[in-house]
């Protein structure tokens, strides 16, 4: 490492490759001239990233003003990545945020389990009586048609199949420092095609099987409006977390679930409403 | 790096310990004499984790002999760790495994996204049909009480999220080298008395609101069954895949999620057949 006299950082150099050097070389003709470089600021997993991508294995942190402020050791860069892909993985699951690391979750006592679960699993219960509220509501038209009941499940399921798509994508290119924003209309038509050849694959099927032309179009406009609106919500909730601060894995996760299916069943009995009434 | 004069490790010192060393010191008094040492055919992953559990940047690779094969370097190890975070959430948000890099996904082509996705999409959309079939099978019941149709998505998806609380526990200890069997009892225990938590809010809620303690009956006992055979059915398949050589994390995903939701309903419609009719 050589900060310059006014401690700017100039270029980074491991004491392998010094060592390993011909005699007489200068610094400047082993060092890397690029070095990876944070903000004191900046998350420690984009720091992380930013080290392996750059096939550097520590960081040197330099402030606002370009003086340098010190390194991150290869050690500590791996203990920040498993942390945060625990993490990662436990916001996913619905985990209080303290069951960080796997071998620690592994080994918990049942009491620990549940109160490390339960929390998310409660605010689903209330999302769940929600949805049976919701249904209640379309009580007369499963009546007039109770085949519209069979394919609850499955409108439920793809929606939320291609919001967790685009959840994955997005939570890790936030976590990595890639902004939303690049990939927002490139995602959202991705949701639409996607629902397009999802309604195209359940129209004839449906139509044939069931013997009901609207049933089948009610499903297929359905699947179309349902995982479009999915593909936007996913890149909402975890854009609106990292906006305020938080991990944007938040966004994903149960409560995501709950208020995409809840959005998928008003979806559905409104086209329902709509085509079949 | 110190190997012995048949090749077998004795311990492993950094460079920058063996410079800051007073000088006259002997090496065997610098090094760590217990460095993190991985077998040559161990998962990268499970390397990586054991070297940031040792607090060390790098790892020593050693045969069954006991000799030395050569060292992981700490830029190799970020590079892992970072590789195998992107594969797990691609997994989880079912796309197929070669959209493995962050960066690159969300820089994908409308094409390639849809190449990359629509796949477990269509194994999805497959496994909606299956459940619209299922439905339909309880038509009868359905038309005998229409209020039975307001809980189907509760059911589901309380299930799904008791499952998927289990495969993030599975498949994070499984990539570090946790066996499953060790947490089998204690996890099908929590995903019991989860089940039981969550049916003993639902029963009076659900018999007061709706006035049918037959139907208040039937969803607490399909919550309590459908989320006792989902923590199995989580700690099954990662294990499944795992024992075949596969990643564990292939057990979680869309197909785990649609086979859940058929068991789910299966569970539901069961239940309700022996306590309503």
């Amino acid at each position: 490492v050589t900060p310059g006299g006014d401690r700017r950082l100039v270029g980074l150099v491991p004491l392998a490759t010094v060592l390993a050097a011909a005699p007489g070389a200068r610094v400047a003709e082993v060092m890397d001239p690029d070095p990876p470089v944070v903000a004191p600021g900046l998350s420690q997993e984009r720091g992380a990233w930013k080290a392996a991508r750059h096939g550097e294995s520590s960081l040197a942190v330099v402030d606002a003003d370009g003086r340098f402020r010190g390194l991150v050791p290869p050690s500590r860069l791996l203990t920040v990545l498993l942390a945060e892909h625990d993490e990662d993985l436990a916001r996913l699951g619905g985990f209080l945020s303290s069951t960080a690391s796997a071998r620690h979750a592994m080994d918990e006592p049942l009491l620990a389990r549940l109160w490390h679960r339960l929390p998310w699993l409660l605010v689903g219960l209330l999302g769940s009586a929600v949805a049976a509220v919701l249904v209640r509501g379309f009580e007369a038209d499963l009546e007039a048609d109770v085949r519209l009941a069979s394919f609850i499940p499955g409108i439920v399921y793809m929606a939320d199949a291609v919001g967790t798509q685009t959840e994955a994508l997005v939570i890790r290119g936030l976590s990595v420092g890639v902004p939303v924003r690049r990939v927002v209309r490139l995602e959202a038509l991705t949701g639409v095609v996607v629902g397009l050849s999802l309604a195209a694959v359940a129209l004839p099927v449906v139509g044939l099987v069931m013997g009901s032309w609207p049933l089948a179009l009610t499903v297929a406009l359905s699947l179309l409006a349902a995982c479009t609106v999915a593909s936007v919500v996913a890149m909402t909730l975890p854009w609106a977390m990292s906006a305020a601060g938080r991990d944007p894995a938040f966004g994903s996760g149960p409560l995501a679930t709950v208020l995409q299916d809840l959005l998928s069943l008003v979806i559905y009995f409104a086209v329902a409403a709509a085509v079949m009434m």
